[in-house]
């Protein structure tokens, strides 16, 4: 790739300097984690044909036909009765990807979350929680972080939950104070400590007057943006020491206890389609959505900006001889523009550069938030972007019992290579259209609908590359595609 | 009032420690402007009865009648034909309050922008802009800034839009690069400067390939923004000689060419009522809506906490024997909640606290976003608490040519007083209702309705206090409402 300085020089606009660093020949596998991981379970999932991963390569030298591929089997199979129905949870994952290493990573997994041994109410043998998770990893820079995120970011959702097994299981609301957990060990002949942990109704001190419920919701959300958190802190111990590649976008939908997670860092997007009716389930973090706050870090830190990159957001980039005339700006504060006089200072690079797919963070990188990243530098610099990225997701909470649910209504994951081409409307109408021709209790109907997403957006490669249906051009990017059923015969809730 | 010290003794919730302050009583008049303001027209807005400000004194030793006052007349009076039709802006403002000293304070003008002379495009004589404008603030901790801004905003929109008069009044798209002023001023013979101002188009070099289209839209949106920093920066200065006490939210309303821009910094809110559809036209900018901003500053620049706030937000005051226990808490980067295990740090005050209209920063503010505040400190500490507010607003656009408007539509504009006690849907009955007594070109129908919302709104003093029509409480604090009809027979487009 070409240098920060020869960017410059030759105008902007044309390329983004994201770096090619291939799939590491031997990735070794992730080590096991620190902490004992609750078992992991499958349901009837892999039996069926779904979910299933199919991948295609279109390197520039060969337009190889698809080759099918399996996701990892099971560890360890065992039913989680109380949460597991009949079939219900079968997605269908589908990859077809442009590259000859496909950087997207998909997941799909039921978890049993078993309480931690000696809290509180917790008798012997009393059943933890199960949840049922799918995961799609949008690698760049390499698949490292991609690979690994969608091994393990499942166990760390699972982890971050076993301190909640015993909360979220009881109706009342969630205590605000704990026992500590090093009470709890060191006097684990103690258990159960209900007594010990309940909040302290009948103490001498006089009640708060202010006390915020916390929902249970609200707990879930926090597990899973820690889970993030921890995954991301993984990724960073990995790249310090072994060769784990690049960084990925994260898309997650955790259903637990009747209720939808949609976790999502990048630019990946969910959508649910309730009765023909589109509801966003996420919104995408990229260098224009989240330019503010890129901005506002910029300017309160801005050593970051290495000396290189300024805050302000210009509509174009400066010519040296433009100094002293007043050009279009903003700022960390504005959403409008207005006209400032250029100083010295204006000519450097603009942290945030460019429009839409082509809007980049230090010329580098157009996502701003996921997992891995920690080597991210700008090109033949000592810049690290990783300090603008963020590991958070959003989450949004789909109640599921909330709605009487047909077999059509389902929760579409997609990376980007499926949304820059084919738009909510669009996978809609795809959604519908397919259904309508299969029996609703016919399991592989999901299946076909993904299928049909992802190969109506790959396109057919003509004389003029890869072309859609409307002879516009395909999507050059990985897809991957999940379609979760919400209602019909074996329905969750 | 109280100190930091005792408030964390008594256990917090009961009282913020917003420090009370009288409005000075001989307040100076603010200073002329150190720029050429553009002349100040008034329509037949002051011939009719309205606007009109109506204050009640609700303190607490008297429950006096209505006082009627009118908003200050012009300074000179002229009309901008090209904009003002028939009576279209008018529009009501009735201020209710609860206190000796009302303070919010409200301004209702049409404002003609001029040219600066020797700009590009003006011709001796060529027209300038006109906008119309509505603004209410709503004072705490004194009127002072209050007054100043409602004095004083709607010239500093002016004065920044001034630049833009020959931008706005071009279809063709915005210039990225304007000649300098220095150039413009230093040879002024020289006007117009037309062929040297246009985007060099036959430029050697070559055209830029990422060029960010920049509507007149943005440009008004950023004019806007620019004149609540000036504002902000005026008011800072006055405060720094002259006893200009506390700070203010603005909400702010400008009709030009065509679009209504709102923008508001504060609590105040602003739903437009079209065909009995609600449109909301702001959000609030409170302790709780701002968390994140407010913790990534604190967790990002910790000496704005002066060691004695804490940026982690917990659902109550930790108490000291509870160190080492888990604690539910959040921090900057999530909106669930999650257990930690309490330090010493955390038992500091969190830099956001309480819940609903009890949030406050710092233990002392519950809005985010206004004017003023310069001075403003925690109590009994030299901890400045400007650093944490923010003078920008937000803006929204809503373009008045995209829709028929009938005489019923109107834009509703109000302060906290309102809305804390009459909701969106309930404030939309009233118009309803209300409209529906008069005939459509009855003048007096947009005032009926303000009236009819602060009388609502204010209730009925009881036994048991001012009580509503449903026997809840009414407001007790100062209500502004200023209603503005969007169509019918002088209507704007």
């Amino acid at each position: 790739p070409e240098s920060l300085e020869a960017a410059r020089e030759r105008g902007p606009g044309e390329k983004a300097l994201l770096r090619p660093s291939l799939l590491p020949s031997s990735l070794r596998p992730p080590p096991p984690c620190d902490t004992e991981w609750a078992t992991r379970t499958w349901g009837p999932i892999q039996r069926t044909a779904v979910p299933m991963s199919f991948s295609t390569s279109r390197g520039e030298s060969s337009s190889r036909p698809a080759g099918m591929r399996r996701l990892p089997g099971p560890k360890e199979e065992r039913r989680c009765a109380s949460e597991i129905r009949r079939g219900a949870w079968r997605g269908a994952v589908i990859n077809s990807g442009k590259s000859q290493h496909n950087e997207d990573q998909a997941c799909c997994e039921v978890v049993l979350v078993q309480q931690r041994p000696g809290q509180r109410g917790n008798p012997a043998g009393r059943k933890g929680l199960c949840f049922h998770y799918w995961g799609l990893f949008d690698g760049h820079a390499g698949s490292g972080a991609a690979i690994m995120a969608s091994k393990l970011l499942h166990r760390h959702v699972c982890e971050q939950l076993r301190d909640l097994v015993h909360v979220l299981r009881d109706p009342a609301p969630a205590p605000i104070c704990l026992q500590s957990d090093a009470r709890a060990l060191a006097e684990p002949s103690r258990a159960p400590l209900a007594e010990q942990d309940a909040e302290p109704l009948n103490d001498a001190l006089p009640r708060f007057h202010l006390e915020k419920a916390v929902s249970h919701e609200s707990l879930v959300i926090g597990a899973i943006e820690n889970a993030f958190k921890q995954m991301d802190d993984q990724i960073e111990r990995e790249q310090a020491t072994r060769h784990v590649a690049g960084g990925c976008c994260a898309l997650v939908a955790v259903y637990l206890l009747g209720k939808f997670y949609v976790a999502n860092a990048g630019d990946s997007r969910a959508i649910i389609i309730r009765n023909g009716e589109i509801i966003p389930m996420s919104r995408e973090f990229t260098p224009e959505t989240e330019r503010q706050r890129l901005q506002l870090l910029g300017f309160l830190r801005p050593e970051l900006l290495g000396n290189e990159f300024t805050h302000l957001e210009f509509p174009r980039r400066i010519q040296h001889k433009e100094l002293g005339k007043k050009m279009l700006y903003r700022d960390q504060s504005m959403n409008g523009w207005a006209y400032k006089k250029i100083e010295e200072d204006d000519l450097k690079f603009p942290l945030i550069y460019g429009e839409g797919k082509k809007a980049r963070v230090m010329a580098t990188i157009g996502v701003t938030r996921g997992l891995g990243d920690h080597d991210l530098k700008v090109y033949s610099s000592n810049i690290h972007i990783k300090p603008f990225l963020s590991c958070y997701p959003e989450v949004r909470v789909y109640d599921l019992t909330q709605y009487e649910h047909c077999p059509d209504d389902v929760l579409v994951l997609g990376t980007d290579g499926l949304w820059d081409v084919t738009n909510d409307k669009e996978v809609a109408e795809v959604v519908m259209d397919v259904l309508m021709g299969y029996e609703p209790n016919d399991p592989c109907r999901y299946t076909v609908v993904a299928q049909e997403l992802v190969v109506r957006s790959r396109g057919v490669l003509k004389e003029r590359g890869w072309r859609l249906a409307n002879d516009k051009l395909g999507s050059g990017d990985d897809i991957s595609v999940f379609v979760i059923p919400l209602g019909g015969p074996g329905n969750y809730t």
